[in-house]
């Protein structure tokens, strides 16, 4: 449509996930505008990126240094483990201010049909977490879908023969600010039965 | 939020147009997954478009070589001009399959308040151009808004000195498939003041 790079810089933006032809036009028709300062900064962090972006050796989240800032922090209780899937995960529960013990990335779910078995995840990083350090509790946080409940449902069973810990999964139920009527039926099912006495 | 060279990725992608905070750090993790390959080729076009994008000499569209596609096409009409603001507006003309003759992009619409006005424009290269060629028609074609109506005005009032040229408009008035009802008071109005004799 376009010639030459104009039409590179578009087609390279479109791949990336949520950006339709019109959206990478835009942009591309932005960044064709935008100081070249600015255009080198993008440019640089991609170099970084491609040059490999570091993940804590204790946890597996993403860190610029060998431990995360989470995991070198002395005030977080290092006998809880809240289990996650990705990166992103561990800022969603940061976000709630609630959790003041220390996470271990999975780095994904497990996914049969992708490829993805207990081995493509940080598994026995996670067994030999436990087995070292005194952890009390694990809290498996992986996603309410069919792959992160499959996930939990492993860990669950590889977990039960530790001694002494104790292995929870978070609360599914009725989002807060939801509406009943609007609950699907697996939602409000899982309500129901996960109900509490007041 | 995240440390380092993650955060840096999702600040920088955030400052793309139409690109929120919860997209940037979508595109960043799928960034961070992706092949180093596919980073270095996003990186590249962006290099290159740092170096700076070429303009058509004539058009001003954005071209690879110093003429542009269009330009250098014996096969157009040169004698019929289509003054456009952006190249995105080129393509979208070109999408018709209508327009057989040659285009002059202005790089924006007047617009005073943001400091746009006729000296940051191309309309010098548009009045040496119809002073060279043996232009016949100029179909203005700027946007349909207060700024592109505001230069269309401006153009009309210099292009009446050429003698014997033609200066013409796209027509305003109801989108196809759109529906009466809908149609907003302007549009409405400049669809009735343009009514045409069938």
């Amino acid at each position: 449509m376009y010639e030459g790079v104009v039409q590179d810089l578009i087609d390279e933006l479109g791949r990336l996930p949520g950006i339709g032809p019109k959206s990478a036009q835009r942009i591309a028709f932005h960044l064709l505008a935008t100081d070249p300062a600015d255009l080198a900064r993008l440019q640089d962090v991609l170099g970084t990126v491609r040059e490999g972006v570091r993940f804590c050796e204790v946890c597996g989240n993403v860190s610029e240094k060998q431990r995360c800032r989470i995991c070198s922090d002395p005030r977080r209780d290092a006998t809880v483990l809240c289990v996650v899937e990705e990166p992103k995960d561990v800022l969603a529960v940061e976000r709630t201010r609630e959790f003041r013990g220390r996470y271990h990335v999975l780095g994904g779910a497990l996914d049969p049909l992708s490829g993805v078995g207990p081995d493509q995840l940080r598994i026995k990083e996670l067994l030999s977490r436990i087995g070292t350090d005194e952890v009390s509790e694990v809290i498996i946080a992986t996603d309410p879908n069919t792959e992160g409940e499959a996930t939990a449902t492993y860990l669950v069973r590889l977990l039960k023969d530790f001694p002494g810990l104790t292995v929870t999964r978070l609360a599914s139920g009725l989002p807060m600010g939801g509406d009943l009527e609007f609950a699907d039926e697996l939602t409000l099912g899982r309500a129901l039965s996960g109900r509490r006495a007041l």
